[in-house]
C-alpha cells in the first residue's frame, strides 16, 4: 500500500505521521515543492523580528529525521504537476534534477495549502515587495533588514500583517500599515479592533485604514520605492510586506477535476474525502463549515489543518472519524496587546442574517487587589435565547485563557447561563472569584431576562438629539475630565437622594445612563427602573462607546485619559 | 420586606448586592460578626508575604460604601446568636455595645462560612500558634514577622498552608512544613503533588509529609516553642500557622434545628434553600453535590460561594434558578510552580468505586520553537467510555488556562474525542497548533481504541522482577545518565533496524517500552505491535514514573537531572 501526500507542512505532515503510527508497513511518500518540510510557518514573523534567533529553530524536522523516526519517504523540491485519477498516479517534477516521473498511489492526500494573494497592480514584481509564507521568505526579509532597510510598508492588517508590523518595529524600522477595510484586524469587530489600532499608534506605527494602494513605483526619495495609495499619497519604502490574504492553492485539484467550491477551495466530506474517494484534502486548501453559522468558508489556520491531517489518516486507515466544523479561534499579539476571537463576529452574523445580542465588558484579568491587574476588553455574542455565538477579547495577560474557555463553551453549545456557572480556577494571581467569563454570563443573563436594558454607542446620534436625557453616574471628577454634551452628572452613590433631579430633567424622556465601564450605570439603571423611570445602561460604558465612535463629540477636560482608566 | 444576611464576605455579600439590584425597596440587613465585610480573604497570604503591600487593598468595601452604593444596612461586629424560626426573628448581639436585640426577617440568608479546624492537642492556645482567615489574623502574622520571627512551622500542606509557606519564605523565614497525609496538596494526586514537593524543597522548605504533630511546647532553643511531631522530633519555631483545614461554621443553623449533613454542613436545595423555606444558606457552610461523582461534600472555595449567593438572591426574589453541582476547580501558586485541578482525583474516584483511566503527558505551554517554552505536567482522567472525569496540571505559565479549558469541558460533559477537536487560540507565544489539551485528547483516544497500550509507574515492581523486557528507547546519552536496571537501550530511531535484538532479548516476554515523556515510547510501541510483539508504552515516561515512584532503583549517571529535562 502506498499513500502519497502532497505538501509537507502542518496538515500534510500530521497526516503522514499519523499514518505511520497506524500502519507500520504502508509506503508513505511526502512530496514537497519547497525546500523544507514541517517548518514552523507561524514562527516566521518572530524570526524576522529577532525573537526567534536561530533559523534552525524553525525547521522542526528534516527528511532524514522523518526517515529515522517515522520511516517516511520525504522528497523536498519535488512538485506534483498532475494527478491521473483513473490510473491513480501523480506526475512528479524533481525540481533539482529537472526530470519528471510518475508515482502510483492507493490513496492521495492533498495538503497544498494556500498562496498569498497578489493583486494585479503594477510594481508588485519589484524585489522590494515580499510575502512571508516560508523560511526562504523570512531569509530574504532578514537580509533586507540586515542590509539597512529602514522604512517599511505593510499592506494588509490581518494576522500576518500585524505580526510583521511588530517584527519590523522590533527591528527599529519605521512602519506604515495600509488596510483597505475601514479597520485593522478584520477578523474581529471594529470596536475591538479600535483598541488594536490605538496600540499600533502608541508604538509609532503609521496606520492608514480604509484606503487601498494602486501601485508600487520608483521613489523620488532616498528610498527605492513608493507605495502609491488610492488618494495619490506616496509612501516611500525600502521594503514592502504584502499580507492581503491568501487563497486556497488548488490548481492541481482543479486540473484533476475534483469538486471545488466557488471560492476555489476543495470540497471535502467530514472524513476529509474529496469527490474522488481515493483523494483526501486537508488544511488551507479546503472548504470548511462554520461551526456557528453552518456556512461554508475557508479558514487558513494551523490548528484545524493539523487536526484534519490526523482525521484524513484515520479515514484512510478505515477508521470512522469526522472533522469538526470550524470556529475560527485565533489570536494575535500586537506589542503589549493580545487580540483573540472565537466564532463569527457581529459583522459576519449580521451579514448572514443571524439575530444576535452582545455585551461588552472590561473585567480584570485577576483580582484587582493583587498587584498587576489589567483590564480584559471582552465582547460576548449570543442569540436572543441565550446560546453562545462567539466572543472577542483584547488586552494583556489572560486574553488567551478567556477566549480558550469561550471557544470550549462554544464548541459545547453552551448558553449564557452555563457561562455564569462555569467554575474556573481562582487564586488572586490567576483570576477572580467571579471570573471575566462568569461576569459576561451574568451580564447576558440580565440583558435577556430584562434585569438590564442596554443602550449602545451605535445609538450615539439619537442620544445627542435631545430626545433622551443622558445621565452620567461617574464621579464629578471623572465627569469633568470628559463627558457627552448635555449630560446630567449625578454620581451613582448620590442617585437615590437626587432621584427627583433626574425626574425633573428627564421631563418624560427616556434616560440613558452611562459610566466608564457599564457597572455603575447598571446599578443606577436598576434604581431608576424601580422608580418607574424608563432607562437603559450604556453597554461597555464610555470605554466601549469611544471604541465604537472615536469621533464622539466629548466635552474633554485635561485629565481625560487618566479618568478613563478608572 | 426585610432580608437578613448573616455573614458579610463572599457568598453573603454577593447575595446582598444581587438582592438590591433586583429589589430597590427591600430592607437588606447584613450582620457580620467580624470587624470587616467584603474583604479579600484569598489575598491574606499575599499580604502576609508582602506582595499586597497595603492592608486597605484587602478591604474592598466598608459599611459606608455599601450604604452609598447599594443602600445596604451593614452592621459589623454584630453577631447573630439565635434564630427563632417560628417568629422569623434573629437575636443579634452588638459586640461593641454589648447588648442584644431581635430583628425580624422575611427571608434569612446564612453565609456563616467555615472555621479553622483546631485539633484538641496541647499547646495550640499559645500566642505563637495562629490561623489565617481574616484581616486581623494577617495583621498579627505581619506583626510577628516585623518583630523578628525567623523560624516558622506551617502545619497542613493544603492551599492556605502552601500559600503561607510561600509568604513566609518571601519574608525570609526558615520554614518547616508538616502534613499528616503522605503528600503535600492532598487536593491533587500524589504523583502530581510530588512536583510541588520538589519545588518546595528547591526553595529550602523543610517538608515533612506523612507525619502528624502531637503538641506545641516550650522550647529549649532560642525560639519560644517547639512543635512536637508524632515521632518525638521537636521543631523549634517563632510562629506556627495552623492550616489543617476548615469545617462548616453551622452552630447557629444546628441550634435552629435546620437539617445538617453528617459533616455538619447545612443541607440546601439547588435554590440554596435550607429545610426552612424562609432560610437560605450559601458558601463554605453548606453541603454541595460533586458534579462528577454525585457525592455530597463540602467545598470551601470562593467561586462557588459567590455564585451561590447570587442564586440565593434570585430564589428569594422568586426567580427560578438552580446552583450547579461543584467541580472543585482550584489553583495554587507555589513559588515558580502552579498546581491546578478540576474534578475529582484518581484517589477519590478509586475510593468512590468509579472505574477510570488516566493519561499523563508533559506538553509545552506554547510552541517549542518560540523562546521560553516550558512543560506543563498534565494528568487527564476519563471513564472507559471516554467521558472526561477530571484533570490536574502542574507547571509554570499556561497551567491555569489548561485547567480552565478542562473545567469548561468537564462542565459540558465532553469526552476525549471532544478534547481532541477543541479549537483553541494558537499563535507561537500562546500555545501550539496541537494544544496540550488536544494532545491529552489524542492520547486518551489512542488508549481507548487500542492504538496505544500503556504501562504505569505503579507497575514498577512487576516490571523489575524479570517477567518483562524493559526497552528504553531514549538516546544512548540519555540512557547512560540514568535508567532502570536490566533495561535494553535501543534509540527509537534505530528500532526498525534492530528489531531482531528486541525479539531475541524478549524471549517471549512482553516488552515494556519507556522514554522520557511517553512520546517516543509510543512510536516504538507502534513499531513493536506491527511486528506482533506484545508491548506497552510507559504512561508519562520516566518523568511520571519518578513522580509515582521517587524511590525507583535507577542506575544513575552524572547528568541525570539534565537528561530528564529533554
Amino acid at each position: 500500500m502506498r499513500i502519497v501526500i502532497v505538501g509537507g507542512v502542518a496538515g500534510g505532515m500530521s497526516a503522514a505521521a499519523r499514518l505511520r503510527r497506524l500502519d507500520e508497513s504502508a509506503e508513505i511518500v511526502v512530496l514537497e515543492r519547497g525546500g523544507d518540510v514541517s517548518f514552523a510557518n507561524c514562527g516566521l514573523p518572530y524570526h524576522v523580528g529577532g525573537e526567534i534567533t536561530h533559523r534552525d529553530s524553525l525547521l522542526l524536522h528534516t527528511p532524514a529525521s522523518l526517515r529515522a523516526s517515522l520511516n517516511l519517504d520525504v522528497r523536498t523540491r519535488h512538485e506534483v504537476i498532475a494527478i491521473n485519477r483513473s490510473a491513480r498516479t501523480v506526475t512528479v517534477r524533481d525540481l533539482e534534477a529537472q526530470r519528471d516521473y510518475d508515482l502510483t498511489y492507493d490513496d492521495l492526500v492533498l495538503a497544498t495549502g494556500a498562496e498569498p494573494i497578489v493583486p494585479p497592480l503594477p510594481g508588485l514584481d519589484r524585489p522590494e515587495v515580499r510575502t512571508l509564507r516560508n523560511v526562504p521568505d523570512a531569509d530574504v526579509l532578514r537580509r533586507m533588514l540586515d542590509e539597512g532597510a529602514r522604512k517599511a510598508v505593510v499592506i494588509g492588517a490581518g494576522f500576518i500583517g500585524l505580526e510583521t508590523v511588530e517584527a519590523f518595529r522590533n527591528r527599529g524600522l519605521e512602519v506604515t500599515l495600509i488596510e483597505l477595510a475601514p479597520q485593522v484586524l478584520p477578523a474581529i469587530d471594529a470596536e475591538m479592533a479600535q483598541l488594536v489600532e490605538a496600540e499600533l499608534r502608541a508604538h509609532d506605527v503609521d496606520v492608514r485604514v480604509g484606503i487601498g494602494f494602486v501601485a508600487v513605483e520608483d521613489s523620488a526619495t532616498e528610498h527605492p520605492i513608493d507605495v502609491v495609495l488610492a488618494d495619490g499619497t506616496r509612501v516611500p519604502a525600502d521594503v514592502v510586506l504584502l499580507g492581503v490574504g491568501v487563497r486556497p492553492s488548488t490548481a492541481l485539484a482543479r486540473a484533476a477535476g475534483l469538486e471545488l467550491a466557488p471560492s476555489g477551495a476543495v470540497v471535502v466530506t467530514q472524513a476529509q474525502q474529496t469527490s474522488d474517494p481515493h483523494i483526501y484534502a486537508v488544511g488551507d486548501a479546503i472548504q470548511v463549515v462554520d461551526a456557528v453559522t453552518g456556512a461554508p468558508g475557508v479558514v487558513p489556520l494551523a490548528g484545524p489543518a493539523n487536526r484534519q491531517g490526523r482525521i484524513a489518516a484515520d479515514a484512510i486507515m478505515g477508521r470512522s472519524v469526522a472533522s469538526s466544523p470550524v470556529l475560527g479561534t485565533a489570536i494575535v499579539r500586537v506589542f503589549e496587546l493580545n487580540a483573540a476571537v472565537t466564532g463569527p463576529t457581529s459583522r459576519r452574523l449580521t451579514a448572514a442574517g443571524v439575530e444576535h445580542r452582545v455585551v461588552h465588558l472590561h473585567p480584570g484579568n485577576h483580582a484587582g487587589y493583587y498587584p498587576g491587574a489589567e483590564s480584559i476588553h471582552l465582547k460576548v455574542i449570543f442569540t436572543p435565547s441565550g446560546r453562545l455565538l462567539g466572543a472577542q477579547a483584547v488586552g494583556g495577560a489572560g486574553v488567551d485563557k478567556r477566549i480558550d474557555v469561550l471557544a470550549t463553551a462554544l464548541r459545547a453549545g453552551m448558553d449564557v447561563d452555563d457561562l455564569a456557572e462555569l467554575e474556573l480556577a481562582y487564586a488572586p494571581p490567576f483570576g477572580s472569584a467571579k471570573d471575566a467569563v462568569n461576569m459576561a454570563g451574568f451580564l447576558a443573563q440580565n440583558l435577556l431576562d430584562g434585569t438590564l436594558s442596554n443602550w449602545s454607542g451605535t445609538d450615539l446620534d439619537s442620544t445627542l438629539d435631545g430626545s433622551v436625557l443622558v445621565l452620567d453616574v461617574r464621579s464629578a471628577q471623572e465627569f469633568e475630565s470628559g463627558h457627552l454634551p448635555g449630560s446630567l452628572n449625578i454620581a451613582h452613590v448620590d442617585l437615590r437622594a437626587r432621584i427627583d433631579e433626574v425626574i425633573t430633567a428627564a421631563v418624560g424622556r427616556p434616560v440613558r445612563v452611562l459610566c466608564a465601564s457599564g457597572f455603575r450605570s447598571y446599578l443606577a439603571h436598576r434604581v431608576l427602573s424601580a422608580h418607574g423611570i424608563d432607562s437603559a445602561s450604556l453597554d461597555g460604558g464610555l470605554q466601549t462607546l469611544l471604541a465604537i465612535r472615536p469621533d464622539a463629540p466629548l466635552v474633554v477636560g485635561s485629565d481625560f485619559a487618566e479618568a478613563m482608566r478608572s
